[in-house]
């Protein structure tokens, strides 16, 4: 899932999201809750069409992002208490109005409010976070009211196996339309966020949909989808684009490089995609160098059409099944770097 | 003409620059030739395809690029020195130069180098500035090489009658493939533009086309057009766009302002523009607020799609010999702004 923070996938249209083969976004709760407001959205006729976009859409529930405020905000048992970082305004966000403001922005699917504990930290501290989060996710479902919107749970429990055993167990139990693995990506080395994955993907329910939130490179996507997960979001591919880092079949290209400065290949010489058939590296990086908005605007559509892709790509191979062929084939191509004058 | 300054119109795609109904675009050589080089555009293929624009494309001559550097240049008969205020590199642009430097961007139709005197400046001032655009007019003349590459001669004067007349004539009598006149929008009253413009348009020969360069507002489109004009450029729709501030039929309205926070109708109600179909002022002011990329996409594919909609209008009243009524409705629909709740 592309993420739309504030409403807006940055620097793309609805249409070429389309285009790039986006079938879900995500957009930020907090942010929305924050400016323009929730109810505003609502009365303007609901997210969807606030920003034009009439496919499939999912909120999270705030909690991620009130967690990433740090100082600026006091956990309870009722919810979280934080100060605006716009205006210091004092806000409130209960799990109760996390669903609230997730139904008057009307997504398809909303995510249960969560504490996501900071990496690291210890057993105990996890422990009592984990349920609270369960506690939290009960009365998100009690909360829930509105028709055909779907409702996640999301699993916590850091990287402590019990903990995620017993999260995993509970929010089954109380019975959710998905399953999401949150407080992943904080930190930690890949290798142990893919041991919790290997460790908990196979705990959720398996006719629903697993969703591990927030993550990541493409080499995390390949290895999550080998684990059983089967949605993601990440700012990566967006943020990135913006900083001038490109993802291609060979590896990263970074297009602020020099080396780029009169290099006449598309990005990714194997891509299709809009800006690989009409754009030089070297008029890619001249955009990026002045800082002008298309730079913006075809480094993320070229980025997420490579992730959107490789998506589907692992979809076709897990249909045809051949994803271990897939994902050595993954790996093979970034081989080819030297030879395809990648920076790595 | 939108104004694509360093080889990209400001948050559009070429793409979507024809939607808008672009026939032609313009260029600056000054800033291509800074960065990323006119040899590199060359080498890569000239501008349209470094840009990936294939159709008619304008460059000037960087003689106003120059002359708005102030301090930083020192006129003389062989040309300009200056400074780059990028890397305070020295440079030297000469009405040689200047052709052989849009002869490497290959664009469809070139400028002759010119002197762009202060306003306001003494007669005599003006008077020896346009003799040198003149003598530096029969040296682009003279230096031009490159097939089925256009060139135009610039006509200054200043506010002068007598200048301009004599201007007009000598360009004239050198022969160009169409006329400008330059100098104007330097900051004098619109009013003494349309002076100008209703003197000097008629001394152009009728077979060339007639571009006044820089200007301007939507009146002052319509104006010049009903003056007999024919090409214009300016930055006002796509910088304006950047900065909130939107062109409709009943006036122009300012995005950032409060009133528009829950107003759910589009930017212009009589717009079929892509952004008036699908987005409301409400969206529209918070991506502005936000300081959301979309919001300079969104705003500018709407003036320009107004601008050019407003000459493709002016085309078809042309045609329809009704321009003076074509003019007059142009500024009774300004009548209704207290109606369509525009700001002015």
């Amino acid at each position: 899932m592309p993420v739309g923070t504030r409403g807006t996938v940055k620097a793309m249209t609805p249409e070429e999201l389309k285009e790039v083969g986006a079938q879900i976004i995500l957009a930020n709760t907090y942010h929305l809750f924050i400016r323009p407001g929730h109810q505003v959205v609502e009365r303007l006729g609901g997210l969807h069409r606030f920003m034009n976009w009439d496919g499939p859409l999912l909120t999270d529930s705030g909690g991620f992002q009130v967690y990433s405020l740090g100082e600026l905000r006091k956990i309870s048992e009722e919810g979280v208490k934080f100060r605006s970082p716009y205006d210091g305004a004092s806000h409130v966000i209960t799990p109760e109005s996390s669903i609230a403001i997730q139904e008057a922005l009307g997504a398809d699917i909303i995510m249960c409010f969560d504490d996501c504990p900071p990496y690291p930290a210890e057993h105990d501290y996890v422990a009592r976070s984990m349920e609270m989060t369960t506690r939290w996710a009960r009365r998100c479902k009690e909360a829930h009211q509105r028709e055909g919107q779907a409702l996640f749970g999301i699993v916590q429990g850091g990287m402590y196996p019990d903990l995620r055993e017993r999260s995993a167990a509970d929010m089954a139990e109380i019975g959710f339309d998905g399953y999401a693995l949150g407080g992943l990506s904080v930190g930690e080395e890949p290798k142990r966020m893919y041991e919790v994955i290997d460790h908990a993907a196979p705990l959720l329910p398996v006719e629903q949909p697993r969703y591990v939130m927030g993550i990541g490179r493409p080499e995390d996507l390949v290895e999550a989808v080998y684990r059983g997960v089967d949605m993601f979001d990440c700012v990566m591919p967006t943020r990135n684009a913006r900083n001038g880092m490109l993802f291609t079949t060979f590896g990263r290209l970074n297009i602020r490089n020099a080396r780029y400065a009169e290099d006449s290949l598309p990005i990714d010489p194997v891509c299709g995609c809009y800006v690989c058939r009409h754009y030089s590296r070297a008029y890619l990086r001249h955009l990026f160098q002045a800082g002008e908005i298309l730079a913006s605007r075809l480094n993320t559509y070229h980025n997420l059409h490579y992730y959107l892709s490789l998506m589907a790509q692992a979809r076709e191979a897990i249909e045809a099944d051949r994803y271990p062929q897939f994902r050595k084939e993954f790996y093979a191509a970034r081989e080819e770097q030297i030879k395809m004058t990648i920076d790595n």
